[in-house]
């Protein structure tokens, strides 16, 4: 380990309380991208942290929320490139957590917060990263960007507008981007590549109004339209009918497939974290793997009909919908797919299932060899004296392929998350020590960078 | 018409404020039997509207909502059995009613309220018709039994163990039955039957929580597997395809179908009514008809799993549920089709499909040609000098044949309500005029009902 980093990493433990308040803060502040509630807001409190961190912040403006952009000289002409996202997922169901989603709670050194994991702790750590080498090293090692979008949530609609409009704000040599897990003694994970998505919204309307349930021996149901409409996209196998569903999706190399055996994926800790009985997709654990990875889905996310409260009513409803999201892979374009969904509805008779586009992103898997990735991976293993886990892809979303499918620039994810972090879920939480472990991972990457 | 009866309808007319504030006030008080909400005090004020018009109620307990049962002697040997019930249907979605669900408002001589056509205007109009006798001729023309039930909207699960407990409240002539409708101007109609009912709940939990929806390609999903399953139980024409589902149906004899020409049933009219683009079920009014009345349904009434609000969340849920009404006709026993489903979900593997029975009523069809029914029909003649519209049986439930299925006492339902009153819908309402009209047509059927 250098000098300059050991002096880093003393300054950030010497700072833990102070780091922690600000990613507290940063939780407090609702960022809702589905509804607007709170963007502005976390839009003055983020750019007032990087100031307050000697970073100067410019709002580049979108058709949707700003991009929060920022560039800073370091003494290597290498740029570590850094993607993270100020919104966060809805809080439904509300009921189910255990503290205010917004109040970032601290129990048993655990911070409980909407956004404390997905992302607000990444774009915390580069704030605090940056801040702990210009208080000790009075300068970075590299150049830094940092891209903080605010609509990751509801699938970037105006990233790659942003990304074609201003390409010189996108070289670097490689980002690190939002995401990224360590288990507490596990080795530590380098996550490669990311998943597509296809956002849909499937509805069907009969009627002009609910009515009695009587006039189901007369009249249309749109519960069964949609019920019929849905199966007619997976067999019982799970596989989708959707015809050319599956066409063109280019198969992971041999490369990649070499990391499966030694990915730190845990089959039976997984199942346990979902609390099911079994998984799906394969017996061993190269072949969950392989579906997790390189597989494509089509996930009911909500289903929504008639009457919803407690006991019975006898009402035939007048509308029904369907909210799907299909994982993609390399070689799936989303837009391509939505049309592929269209044709099969209309192909099988559902010309009165309505589809609705919600958002699309397609998936990426970064060069491994690429001086950035390599870094990565060195800093990781000198940082823990032991070899790093790397993961070829995750088996979600984010907008990778935007800032690096024409320029190949390498992305990973790494941090300290966990994997049972309940992101998008109620109880999303993260441990005060991974978040500062984050911030330490960040200062040993750009200290590697700064010498490839 | 008689004289006692032309004495009678002029002191209705003389108080049709009284008796529209009467309705105005029962409808106020909310008397929800999915929740519980209002029973109690539904039930004082309806013995306190009781005993106001001289009649005194006994509360009958039962497991559930007790009945409220009155029991006057009349004239003539003949008794006229009133069955209505004091509960209403839940008021989602209470966003779609233009006015407070309970503040019965009238609006163009339109009262609108829950319950206000579906039932507690039957209730009300059976207090005013011997109010009116009473105060007119200060006697009844025949014996009356009042039975008034409050669980009906929820399958009326306790009042077979009524019937059974008390077979001798039961005896009398012929019931008047909760519902029947007459348009303003058209024939007055008369429904001697109606279907069964059959509700239940599916239910499908594959986790402990919801998870991120990138699990799904290695997890199952509750929403798909309840959308295999119900696919599994209607093919593509709408024929319900559950083993032995059809078997041992009752068809209607040649007195029922001969019925079917002259019922007043207007296909275009219903097909306005319900905002559909067509009726299904049939082509002519004779096949809709049959559909309605002859053939049993099976009917999403609500369908939920995970995220159900604005805007998109990806997310895998962990619980999905459907609500399904099955109407039923004579020959399905409601216990036997419940095990027809069961088995089917586990012939077609759906083991983990949890199914729950909320309520189950048999179906009923009266003898037309019992002393009753031929008064019925002879009283409605009279009074509007034109024949009746009989009707063979209602498309939807009540429980009929908890009261006549052992003694055969017919039962038959007529009113002044219409098609068209939302009943189990948003804005349910009633005409002023229509309520007076079925005070006045329960005065001239007790009348008729004295000299046969």
């Amino acid at each position: 380990m250098t000098e300059r980093l050991k002096k880093a990493l003393d300054y950030i433990e010497a700072h833990r309380e102070e780091y922690i308040e600000l990613l507290r803060e940063l939780c407090r502040q609702p960022s809702l991208a589905g509804t607007g509630e709170g963007i502005p807001e976390m839009i003055e409190l983020v750019q007032e942290k990087m100031r307050a961190y000697g970073i100067e912040p410019t709002l580049i403006p979108t058709d949707g929320n700003p991009v929060i952009y920022a560039e800073l000289k370091g003494e290597s002409p290498r740029v570590y490139g850094c993607y993270d996202h100020y919104d966060v997922q809805p809080v439904d169901p509300i009921d189910l957590w255990d503290s205010d989603p917004f109040a970032a709670e601290i129990r048993d050194g655990v911070i409980y917060a909407r956004g404390v994991a997905d992302n607000k702790d990444g774009l915390a750590t580069r704030l605090c990263a940056i801040d702990a080498w210009l208080k000790t090293a009075g300068t970075l090692p590299c150049g830094v960007k940092l891209i903080f979008e605010g609509e990751e949530e509801i699938g970037s609609p105006n990233l790659e507008p942003f990304a074609e409009a201003h390409p010189e704000l996108l070289e670097c040599d490689g980002y690190v981007w939002e995401g990224g897990e360590k288990e507490r003694g596990g080795p530590c994970e380098v996550t490669m590549g990311v998943k597509g998505l296809l956002y849909v919204h499937m509805k069907v309307k009969t009627a002009g109004r609910d009515a009695h349930s009587m006039y189901a021996a007369i009249a249309p149901n749109p519960a069964w339209r949609l019920v019929q409409a849905l199966a007619s996209m997976k067999d019982a196998e799970g596989n989708i009918t959707i015809d050319g569903f599956y066409d063109g999706i280019i198969p992971p190399d041999e490369t990649a497939l070499g990391f499966l055996e030694s990915d730190p994926f845990d089959p039976e800790r997984t199942r346990r974290y979902l609390g099911v009985e079994a998984l799906t997709g394969g017996k061993t654990k190269r072949e969950i793997l392989e579906s997790l990875y390189f597989k494509p889905t089509c996930n009911i996310c909500g289903l929504t009909s008639g009457y919803q409260g407690d006991g019975s009513k006898t009402v035939l409803p007048s509308e029904a919908s369907v909210k799907i999201d299909f994982r993609l892979v390399p070689g799936q374009d989303p837009k391509r797919i939505f049309s592929l969904v269209r044709e099969h509805l209309d192909r099988h008779g559902f010309t009165d299932v309505e589809l609705i586009w919600d958002s699309g992103e397609s998936a990426y898997r970064s060069d491994l060899n690429a001086p950035f990735s390599k870094a990565v991976v060195a800093a990781l293993e000198r940082l823990y004296d032991r070899p790093v886990a790397l993961k070829v892809s995750s088996g979600g979303t984010s907008p990778m392929h935007t800032f690096c499918h024409k320029t190949g620039i390498p992305a990973g994810m790494f941090g300290a998350s966990s994997a049972e972090a309940n992101i998008h879920a109620p109880n999303e939480h993260l441990a005060c020590d991974a978040f500062i472990e984050m911030i330490r991972i960040n200062c040993a990457v750009m200290d590697e960078l700064s010498r490839y």
